[in-house]
């Protein structure tokens, strides 16, 4: 076999002259006269190689069977272009090489698609010749993007002395959380492993240990129903740390950000990044995941409006909700067409409705206008900046459907009115979640990050009067509106688990039963320790302009959590079946309905 | 909370004088006439606290109540010790911490053993609260090594261009090989998905796609009985490459190991690698695993004894059988019970008995001695170098009877000769193992190391005549008597592979039903391609120096596949069950017997 010495696409003026082999896959092949021209292309790009009768000899009739995607392996000369034929569309385009020898490696047959980006071409077909779609130069930058990412997170986390870990995938159902994937015992009739959705509680241990720091880009599985950023299994950074502050934890991993982006993107992200309350996120951008990449916040009215003879704004207000308005500047022009979608848009987030206000030639324009009260059209003026041509926006309801109504809208407009700068990079940390939540349906408290995480110390006097107002030491990395990282410090005194437990109504002898190894561990010494975990799918589709995580992965599964180039999930032997001690039930006549979906499947740690 | 501005373990003279921030657990407590010694540990080592009413004001009585493994936040000033109270064992033991202010930041029961090195505590124990097993400094060391070394793969691999992958860990049953993990559909009723026995479908499909260079530490999963050196969970680093010859991978890959052990564990390794054939690794040292630290090779003296009058040899020279011996250089004096004992040595191997010569003052001594004419004496004196004290072990069955049995005697006498140096690290590759073995219940070829291997070309007539006696390119990585790395060259010419499945006696038909969708894969222009794969697990072990894998693994799983922290596997909700469209049989009222084992779970690839 006649084996490289070049990649092709590193070839360049420098070589003229060498002779160089090369081995690669036919991209398209044109005849002009007798004389044979073929794009060869490799995973570092494309160089145009030449046959031709006076230099060829046998070799030209030998390439003349090539069609597109055989494998070739070729020996020539560099040599550089005439200026005429230069392509300055292709890196490699001022040379060529004029091949001597020749040796079809491979045939193949014709690809059902062409191997080019920006095909146009079913998923499903692409997923089920993905070792083809894979060929794609976009396909492939993308999967060097991540395994570059993910050098750069190690390389970084290995500096500060964290240590790899590999914990179990093989390991225990959990009773809270999201669906679990099981797998029979063969050893044990009748048990089952579970697949980690994520290494939680064996990072909490690993702390117990003394390990100190801890990292692992880990495999997570979450039996969920899919959706277009959602696989079944999927991978987060996963990191943990004892003796550190919150503040110290977060300016690590603003380094470590920082590093990633500068070494994978080329991209300068300015540090600290900005920090936000729940709160403020909640009432600005309606949002636990603002994009800030620009700005069109909300405004509370609320006041301004209580005894507003809009009867609808008066009401809410007296009953307990809040009146929000978002000012799109400019936006008086919309057509009436327009103003009316809104309506649509705001029921599709559980609203009610959407009041409007167009400010055209000096005036307020629009049904409930003539309602206001001057001095409320001047506090509101105040309040919201108005000025000529701006659209003033209204929801009025519970705050948590005002804040889904106006958040959306805001995105809305956002994208509309190209107030997104597309290749910013706008982190923040969301943080002071709160620590718990009311189920309405349990007439309990629920942890709203997980039964571990430490409320803030100023805080702990609410265990005993108000418990949903404790606010939690756990945060969320938001990036350009997505969330793209979580954690929380853990607590790891004993007195404060107790309250947790009884906050969240378990008895002392529950919460053995649901955690108990883990209990029976803090009971050794355990330090203060608290984490992260970063998305990393979703961070490499971001880093990669990509908007589906099936793009960042190289053998996703589909929304339904089939493989179609393997065809799993498929059937077993039955054989296979008895020694795990399992029979399958008889198949519903029709696909049963999934069940209502837990926790998402986002970074949460 | 007082968090640390130190480690403890980091502490030296060049830190007298400064204030300095600690946190750690107590290893142990001295109380000196009201002066309190304490010794904090943290994952870098120790350091001596001194608490004396003279600078600890109120924090002796607050330290006065910690006990072992409490975890403590000091400070305190560095200061040097008088001459006499140096301690030469301890890397500090030439400073301590005065410490002026104290926090306890966590209270501990007691520890079910002592947390210190070489305790001697039954491993279930240690098992069970590995947590605190974890924090033994010789636990913390080798999972830092494990960390490291995956590191040095990580750099290495990532400079030579190869590219992290990950692969599906919920993929597809495969029909042959060891037993699969399952894992039950919920959305598609009657499906499983399989845990991947390895990433070989995808690292090759992944080489279709042109990537070139692929690496991945792969989770792999064998649903095996476990032996002291298998995990049904298991990690290989695992590579493969496109347009490299076999020569070429090698080369890399010798000079990947050599860098991995400069830099874990400091040992120059020099390259190349010796090379030894399957047939002489078989025949000189009966194993395809040699140990190569000592010599004791066995020698073949078949031709020697074939007309011997010591009827037992010349009978089985003549069914076709060998003869062969080992010399035991200055073992003449072995007691009658040590010559006695081979006897059952070699049964356990399958031998039938074990001819045994002393030489002691210039005379041949032993039961068979009589039998031996004069010449066949001269002949074996001058093939196995005989000298006075030598003792001669003979071995006469079946070819791979003698290799079993002779191969670990050579073993048992390296290791009580002392002939093994164990600071050297040995390394070799053993080659052209055969392609094909012939499967007696089956009565067919079966595929030694996979159906995808390719044969050498040199052998590719013998596919007509003699398919047994085919060469395979594929090649072991041997260090120490272990297998640690195993690959070979991939078929990828649709002729050979044709060949090679009528060498097993599939029909193209079957072939497709067993490969599918590979085989497609391969029509679309595959390039020459080929891979190995290292058990990290046991490369970890041997640089540790450790003799157990699960000493080498954070969270391992005992023989019986039960993790004792977790006590995974468990039984889990029915309802969870019917999710998945599965239930348990009625329980067997003895635990069935485990079926024989499949493929052994090494690092083949």
């Amino acid at each position: 076999m006649m084996l490289k010495t070049h990649a092709c696409g590193t070839l360049s003026k420098a070589q003229v002259g060498q002779t160089v082999s090369l081995n690669g896959w036919v991209q398209r092949r044109r005849d002009l006269g007798g004389v044979l021209f073929i794009d060869l292309r490799d995973r570092t790009g494309i160089i145009q190689i030449v046959f031709n009768p006076d230099f060829s000899g046998d070799a030209l009739a030998i390439a003349d069977r090539a069609r597109n995607e055989y494998v070739l392996a070729v020996r020539g000369t560099v040599v550089e272009r005439d200026a005429e034929t230069v392509n300055a569309n292709l890196a490699t385009g001022e040379i060529e090489v004029r091949v001597t020898e020749i040796e079809i490696m491979n045939a193949a047959k014709t690809p059902p698609f062409p191997i080019e980006d920006g095909v146009e071409v079913d998923e499903s077909l692409r997923l089920k010749y993905r070792y083809l779609d894979l060929r794609r130069p976009e396909m492939q930058k993308t999967l060097m993007l991540r395994s570059k990412a993910a050098k750069v997170f190690r390389d970084f986390l290995d500096g500060e002395g964290f240590i790899d870990v590999e914990t179990p995938i093989l390991t225990k159902s959990t009773p809270e959380g999201a669906r679990d994937y099981l797998v029979p015992s063969r050893v044990h009739p009748g048990e089952f492993f579970a697949l980690p959705q994520s290494p939680q509680i064996f990072k909490q241990l690993l702390m117990v240990s003394g390990l100190e720091r801890y990292y692992q880009i880990a495999r997570c599985f979450r039996d969920e129903d899919l959706r277009a950023d959602r696989q079944p299994e999927f991978t987060q950074v996963d990191i943990e740390t004892s003796f550190l502050s919150q503040d110290q934890l977060l300016e690590l991993m603003e380094q470590l950000v920082a590093r990633l982006f500068r070494e994978t993107n080329n991209v300068d992200i300015p540090t600290p990044f900005q920090r936000i309350t729940y709160a403020d996120a909640m009432n600005k951008y309606g949002s636990d995941k603002p994009d800030l990449r620009f700005g069109l916040e909300m405004e509370d009215i609320t006041d301004i409006v209580r005894q507003s003879e809009v009867k609808v704004f008066a009401s809410i207000a007296a009953g307990g909700g809040v009146v929000k308005a978002l000012n799109a500047k400019g936006c008086a022009s919309w057509s009436r067409k327009e103003l009316d979608d809104l309506q649509p848009f705001a029921a599709r987030y559980g609203g009610k409705g959407l009041a409007w206000v167009t400010v055209k030639e000096g005036e307020w324009r629009g049904p409930i206008v003539k309602f206001f009260k001057p001095e409320e059209i001047a506090a509101l003026t105040e309040k919201l900046g108005v000025e000529e041509g701006d659209l003033l926006l209204f929801s009025a309801d519970k705050k948590k459907v005002v804040a889904d109504v106006l958040g959306n809208l805001r995105l809305k407009i956002g994208k509309e009115l190209g107030l997104i700068d597309e290749s910013a990079f706008k982190f923040a940390w969301v943080v002071d979640f709160p620590l718990l939540g009311w189920d309405e349906e349990a007439k309990r408290y629920v942890a709203e990050h997980h039964p571990f995480t430490r409320p803030n110390e100023d805080d702990l006097h609410l265990f005993e009067s108000d418990p949903g107002q404790i606010r939690a030491q756990a945060y969320d990395l938001v990036l350009n509106g997505y969330e793209v990282g979580g954690g929380s410090m853990r607590i790891f005194k004993r007195d404060v688990q107790e309250k947790m437990f009884k906050a969240l109504g378990f008895s002392l002898e529950e919460a053995y039963e649901k955690f108990g190894f883990l209990l029976d561990a803090f009971d050794y010494g355990t330090p203060p320790h608290g984490g992260i975990a970063f998305g990393f799918d979703r961070l490499v589709m971001l880093m990669s302009g990509r908007t589906n995580l099936r793009e960042t992965i190289a053998f996703p599964k589909t929304a339904s959590a089939t493989d179609l180039l393997t065809d799993a999930p498929s059937e077993v032997d039955i054989s296979q079946l008895q020694q795990l001690h399992i029979r399958t039930l008889p198949k519903p006549t029709k696909q049963a309905e999934p069940a209502a979906a837990g926790a998402a499947p986002t970074a949460q740690s």
